[in-house]
């Protein structure tokens, strides 16, 4: 292409775009990570600024024409993806006003912080009327979206988290699950209660001890130091943009685990980012393909690699020698009960692989419902803890362990939810293909060596960025579209005969 | 006003420049504190890309018309002076040519970066081509902002920094130092050489243990941490905007006394931001008046402040704490010796206040030379020994602690430096004009009490925010224009009668 022509001038613009974008993710990062409490209100000013200049670029008149003129242009087949990347994302911001992308920025940021301090204090009450404002602007998003894709409100915003996802897909999977779970999660629990129980791994464990161990383990999963760094957020979370990926955990002195495994998740959603197609970088095409693939990074080395036995073999000295203790309670065969134990939860981030899809399909319907028109947020409590009652047999004692315990809502991410658990279905679709294709993956996990794993997902998944669809990755990486069937799998060859 | 005035209308475009500028200040922040090296290149595009769209707005064709069209509304005296500064920053953007703008911000994000690298490996010639590329840049700026104003180039880069600061002033009120200053330092250091020296403070004193101490003399000095953090960067600095500020300092094992005083400095910066008037966030009148006040406040708070024998007989038993030390050496009397020794040295930032206006006084003739054009990047480190030499007797071993050891030309900043030692002078000034209004000032300062300083300074400097010149400040304040007399009174009241 000449310098001159449509679609490299679309490059240029999206190019600015992006670094706008790579700011405002900056910006959230510090707000999450760094940020006194007193910056908030001027931080959603910047916020929301930041949020109209990008929405002002990508609605500018001239970028329709160049979309048009670009589209009679001979192109390759990288830049025709991108083109096609650079048109869905117009696409997007063209549907919403203005007017309304900025009300939203400024109303997403101010209730995620009334959130922070509403579900420390199990206020439910002080947390509903902002976001019910927010789920209002949420709606107008959706019903304009909606109108401009001919989609439904939901399938409208669950595209832009997931670029051709849609509900009807995901009730037939869901449906497939929500068959199979209760059945296994029954069978599951039957055994392991037939078992010893699994030794208590107890505190305190010093923060910085387990800061020291996390930071071990980033070295294990070839994180890039030069090019990201680890801090501490409420809610964890993988922020920054590609060179400079920036993931957050959160440490309780009770208890090592889980932070350890949320590291451990981070970094597969900071793999996924590093290995994005470096040509491509600050185009639309480079991007991440959506939202289930990148959780299918982060529960691929969290749930499928690190889960492991072999891991778990690898992991159990680190674990001693980071915290100094002896004894069966921190042998390998013991932490892997730790680690394989089934047991409903009121906490989603907590669950275990095998009751958390219960918790997501939980979220799916409430937020179709909410999006629907057909549950008020003043509602919400209700319906959640009936939710929780059917799906995994418990009632939440309290709104701060129920329908407040997840930052997504009171952000403004409604259409998100799903891909946790369409994303740990291609998780286990993609690690069952990267051990068959090759041998040394699962050796080298034993060895804390994750060059060969890597060097599998890079080729496969990573440098795939978004110049085709998900199926599309996913048929190439393992020769099927996503399906329940490796999860299935997984799940039963794991807890009922690992 | 109406909502619908010219001047309500420029509020609006300004508060949303000024929520960029503040997204670019957190970018530059996070540059210098927390950013992995491998973030550098995708965060010069960041920071070009924000630069760009800050020129955008102030430079768009309708602020022309706004200003133009506000001059003729009847206007109180505030909205007056805030229309006079978006004319004056408004003057300063059109000046300069939008490609020359982010040419400039990126060329310095670079030369930054090299700079840290080559000063480290003291490797002028790393830096000399980029820092050339860089001044050249800064020379089109200065010229095309000299043609604009009628002003002499670095006249016209001054006043950026300074408003209304004129290199014809400065040469006056620095003659006067500079005829003052070669004697009293003779008899500074005969009448020190006469007495006992100071007891040597040695490390090591761990960071950890400095990074404490310096939390508790934060607090002392009435930081306020809802709306502002103290970290790590290699030159320290205060960044952030006024409702969340961010200051930054360097901890060296051997030696706490210096970071100790730069975190008071940067504090004294804090406390200007925190204190500019609420009602006008956002607004340029809302603005620290130039870096003439800002330095003024830093050296109020380390130098007139906490150098008196007041502050440091309160601190002496911090220290003590701190590093759980004791003996003579951590003694008041020994302590203020420490602080108020004078000796001729390389680092301007580590110079005590008799040396540190020679080392300003050098800064400015090379800067004006280097803008003038003529004296190139590759005769700077002749030039600067030689300078060196005349004004201070010593010659730098190593470009690295002579003329690398600044970040300011490397940043892009020319015209800045004078400002220094003009604050030094205002802050001589103000903190005689304070003690004498009220003589609860110094006794509070014993005490470890800021309150009463900060209420003084709070409507005699503050919250004047830009309604006045500096001038107008200081004579509102003191009685005077800035001027050597109190400065030149403070030095031979502390170093030949304290």
């Amino acid at each position: 292409m000449t310098a001159n022509s449509a679609y490299s001038r679309l490059e240029d613009r999206f190019r600015r775009l992006s670094a706008v974008q790579g700011a405002l993710s900056v910006l959230h990062w510090d707000s999450a990570a760094v940020m006194p409490a007193g910056g908030a209100e001027v931080r959603g000013e910047q916020i929301a600024a930041l949020s109209l200049i990008a929405h002002e670029q990508i609605t500018a008149p001239e970028i329709a024409d160049l979309i048009e003129a670009a589209a009679t242009e001979p192109l390759e087949p990288w830049p025709a993806a991108n083109l096609s990347e650079i048109r869905r994302n117009w696409r997007h911001a063209t549907a919403v006003p203005a007017d309304l992308v900025e009300a939203i920025a400024r109303q997403s940021h101010e209730t995620e912080l009334t959130w922070r301090s509403a579900r420390a204090a199990n206020d439910f009450a002080s947390l509903a009327p902002r976001l019910q404002s927010l789920l209002d602007l949420v709606r107008q998003v959706a019903a304009a979206k909606a109108e401009a894709f001919g989609l439904s409100p939901y399938d409208a915003l669950l595209d832009e988290y997931e670029a051709g996802g849609r509900s009807a897909r995901i009730d037939q999977l869901f449906d497939e699950l929500g068959a199979f779970l209760p059945d296994l999660r029954a069978r599951v629990i039957e055994r392991q209660n037939a078992l010893p129980p699994a030794l208590p791994v107890e505190g305190p464990f010093p923060v910085e001890a387990q800061r020291a161990l996390a930071e071990r383990i980033l070295d294990v999963l070839q994180f890039d130091r030069a090019h990201g760094r680890l801090d501490v957020s409420h809610h964890p979370f993988t922020g920054g943009v590609p060179d400079d990926v920036r993931i957050t955990t959160r440490y309780a002195e009770a208890d090592f685990t889980r932070s350890l495994m949320g590291v451990i998740h981070e970094t597969g959603h900071a793999q996924y980012e590093r290995g994005l197609p470096k040509p491509w970088r600050g185009q639309p095409v480079g991007n991440a393909r959506g939202m289930v693939l990148h959780e299918s990074q982060s529960l691929l080395f969290e749930m499928q690699a690190c889960r492991t036995p072999e891991f778990i073999a690898f992991l159990a000295p680190l674990v001693r020698s980071a915290f100094d203790r002896r004894g069966p309670a921190y042998e390998a065969a013991n932490l892997q009960r730790v680690y394989h134990r089934v047991s409903p939860g009121l906490i989603r981030v907590d669950a275990d692989e095998v009751c958390y899809p219960s918790h997501v399909i939980l979220r799916y319907r409430l937020e179709r419902a909410m999006i629907a028109g057909d549950l008020k947020v003043a509602d919400l409590p209700g319906a959640w803890n009936e939710g929780m009652a059917a799906l995994l047999g418990i009632t939440p004692p309290s709104d701060a362990d129920g329908c407040m315990q997840d930052i997504h809502w009171p952000g403004g991410s409604f259409g998100y939810f799903p891909t946790y658990t369409l994303g740990a279905m291609a998780a286990a679709q993609l690690f069952a293909a990267a051990t068959a294709a090759d041998g040394a993956i699962l050796p080298g996990i034993a060895q804390g060596d994750f060059k060969p794993l890597l060097a599998w997902l890079r080729p496969h998944v990573h440098e795939k960025g978004s110049s085709q669809t998900t199926d599309e990755v996913l048929i190439g990486a393992t020769g099927l579209p996503l399906g329940t069937a490796a999860f299935k799998a997984h799940l039963e060859r794991r807890y009922l005969n690992g």
